[in-house]
């Protein structure tokens, strides 16, 4: 069927206790961050001096009460780094702020939004900050936030962190003119809660096609990416305190909607070939888990493949304790050779496995298109959930992404893909070997994003990251994915063909530095 | 600044107590319903007979283990309805499926899919039931979904349920000419989390015009819908417990999202000119409500306007509390006259105003596009929770809505819109005078979409919509949105001009049968 081609080298010590929970989360409050939010910045064009145009924002957000009385204001490092400008000229419109007496500095607590000014009294503004600290949302992990920050305000760094593609990968041309030439007629209302009928009936025949994977219609939901999929089920199908399998190290790790869910977290160790699928039943037996979830094809953060062997044991075993499977399979199509491995959807008879796509990793993230397939009953439950959060998906961006797959250059744009890929791989490997050697030690996987390294001596996760952003680089420590500290997941989707030399060279200096 | 013109008859006999908490869903299990959701038709040009198509279908999903072992299939009835065909036909690929052994029928448990087809055992197939029966979401009301049941499967039916528009109000004309001749440049990679910045300037200038808001691009965020909004605020502002006070009626309490938040909900009876401020008080002193959600302009159902006076003692009475104020505006423009009543938020200086608007009832509902106004820290914690729900919105529709918003010929949108309702409103006034007489008590709002409606006469909701549809037309029972028995929201932006009065016949003739 398809040949096992990930090579691993698996030198840990100590592989996570599986039946150990994971606790990332459990006892953390909600951080209050002293951050605007802002994506204005100044008009470099305008003839008002830029000090002056930032007095003027603030002016304006204090006077709508958009920064209430009482608001932290950032420091001036953090305000300069996200405008992109001198800190002394953050200085200087604080100042001029100060002197106005609309802001007031406390030695200890930063540059605040004056209590008194304009006769305003605080006890007039809600408890803004009790409010955000409330609610069922985790906010993302700090390390994440962290790298959100600088790639957010930094453009010239070398972005190995993010599991995007660059935007030379992006399908531009077939997009830009399919709105062009093909006219939009669709009707302007409320969609199916299903979603889009012609997207649903494109996608059966290109599951099919690519992934082996008969289905009809009926048992596809359409969703905002993979992210909103597992969204509905993480919400809708379990309840708080079920225990369910995820893999060590897994993509789930980094996303907080886990443990916003209040599940009871617990690990399956990701080996050459994948996890054990005898692990599940240990832990079912111990900890009734409720569901497992998986990424098998070029799995993040590891690239590994799921072997066909442990695929058909992993099915008998599920089927056997009736536990559900979620498939997340975002990077099949990326196969570098084009021999796309079968789904665990396509092996499945007994209708256990939830299957998750999308076309953020192979077309374009920010067309926000994704799938599920599942029972028909599960796809009730969820669509009828998902009409409670946000009333579906726009008509424009389904209409958008059935034309794309439709379209007789989607094949060649998948073509290039994998060759585009398998190229920035074939640099970002050359590169570490080079001008890593020894240090590290990594799996070569023929598909997907991401090249998970062991870095071969004892390193502190967060001090590496901030010596390389100093540097110029950034990616992301494998502690996100719950991982043991040591490991790092490079990503060569996004940087620029001559940006990975230059980013592996920025990491190794950073390196030896610490 | 503007005038007042709701008329409101208000011979309520027994308004409400304001302090009885609403425990609509509080006791309410989910409930499990034998039904297939399928988009999936005959098709009617295919040689191939429609009960052999039915048969090739239900066998497909039933292959694929998307109608898993021991999964209930609709009754005949039902199915009929659903796919728009006789009973007769349903019948015969029941017969054919049941003689094959692929499905079993039992007395007074309908139709399932066979336990033993094919080897596979039942108890190989996850209990799909008890997992769609857990979570957190609860689903739609049962009158809701009766309504959207009926609407989906019956295009002939008059429908005076929706508050959606029309097609022919939708601006067809301007989004598929932008679609065809403005070119579509952006970036498809993940757009910022708080929106595309385009729309959110393109927002801030037309805030200001229409409802004279100031605010700045950093105060907004862009959502799916006014509900992804309202979806936000409840999760992630709220807690579980909170109470929270509502108008009553309010469209709020046809939206299980608020009691699958676990939220109290309290209750301020609508006047003829808006809810009572001081009631917001008695509220807090007794139950620490912790948010007030109202709908000023054109209120979901009542149509009623918050009058001026009223407007100045609630924001003094909301920043006195200390309590947030939830504007939800999705009508203001739609007033008939052009002046626009001026919102809360634009008369908030102490930031307590989380502000609410979308394009579903001005522009186009199936664009999914929405937005808040808030203090910057609130956009900053919902803006990073919805990363963890989606992702954000599609580039595409958020690009067309920006085209849609700066072209010239919005406001004439606008301008025609308002002309169409008026219109729409006026011949439903006339056909309940001509039709109903003294029957029906109502107001006349000018603007919105709704008319609310009091029934003189003792009446039972389900009855009287039941007899409704059997004479072609839907309409939503004031129950859905709280109020006593008795009440009716028509609406009269979806119908066409002749449906509107064939429409209300055929109300006035159930009416009279019961």
């Amino acid at each position: 069927m398809f040949a096992f081609k990930a090579r691993f080298n698996s030198d840990r010590k100590n592989p996570p206790n599986p039946q150990r929970p994971c606790s990332l989360y459990l006892n953390r409050r909600y951080i209050i961050h002293k951050e605007v939010r802002t994506m204005w910045k100044p008009d470099r064009s305008d003839k008002k001096p830029i000090y002056q145009q930032i007095v003027d924002h603030i002016e304006r957000s204090i006077s709508y009460a958009e920064l209430p009385p009482g608001s932290a204001l950032p420091s001036e490092r953090k305000l300069a780094e996200q405008l992109g400008v001198n800190r002394s000229t953050v200085i200087q419109a604080y100042e001029e702020l100060r002197a106005s007496g609309l802001v007031e500095s406390v030695v200890g607590s930063g540059t605040r939004v004056s209590l008194t000014k304009w006769g305003i009294s605080p006890s007039h503004t809600p408890n803004w900050r009790q409010y955000t600290e409330g609610g069922t949302f985790l906010p993302n992990l700090p390390l994440m936030r962290r790298i959100r920050e600088v790639t957010q305000n930094d453009a010239s760094i070398i972005n190995m962190a993010s599991g995007e593609l660059s935007s030379d990968l992006f399908p531009n041309t077939i997009v830009h003119r399919l709105l062009r030439e093909q006219h939009f007629q669709e009707h302007l209302g409320y969609d199916d809660p299903q979603g889009y009928s012609p997207l649903r009936n494109s996608l059966v025949a290109s599951l099919k096609q690519y992934n082996g994977i008969d289905t009809t219609e009926s048992s596809l939901l359409i969703t905002s990416g993979s992210q909103q999929s597992l969204y509905l089920i993480t919400q809708c199908l379990l309840s708080p305190g079920d225990a369910v399998a995820i893999e060590d190290p897994s993509y789930c790790y980094s996303l907080p909607m886990f443990q916003s869910a209040g599940l009871r977290i617990f690990r399956l160790p990701v080996h050459q070939d994948g996890i054990e699928p005898e692990d599940i039943a240990a832990l079912y037996r111990q900890h009734r888990i409720r569901m497992v979830f998986l990424n098998p094809n070029y799995q993040n953060p590891t690239g590994t493949i799921l072997s066909e062997a442990k695929r058909k044991r992993l099915l008998a075993i599920a089927a056997d304790l009736r536990i559900p499977i979620v498939e997340d399979d975002p990077f099949s199509l990326t196969s570098f050779s084009g021999a796309v491995p079968p789904s665990l959807k396509a092996m499945d008879t007994d209708g256990i496995v939830l299957y998750i796509g999308s076309l953020s990793k192979i077309a374009a993230s920010g067309l926000r298109i994704g799938w599920m397939i599942a029972p028909q009953s599960v796809i009730g439950r969820l669509s009828d959930a998902r009409q409670q959060m946000d009333f579906g998906l726009s008509i424009v961006s389904q209409w958008v992404a059935e034309r794309l797959l439709a379209s007789e250059s989607f094949e060649d744009h998948i073509h290039q893909l994998r060759h585009a890929l398998d190229g920035k791989q074939r640099i970002m490997v050359q590169s570490l070997k080079d001008m890593l050697g020894d240090k590290v030690t990594f799996c070569q996987p023929q598909g997907g994003l991401n090249l998970w390294c062991k870095i071969n001596q004892p390193v502190d996760d967060s001090k590496l990251l901030e010596e390389s952003i100093k540097r110029g680089v950034v990616f992301v420590p494998g502690s996100v994915y719950g991982s043991e500290p040591g490991y790092i997941r490079f990503s060569y989707a996004k940087p620029g063909l001559n940006d990975i030399p230059a980013g592996v060279a920025a990491f190794s200096r950073a390196l030896e530095n610490i």
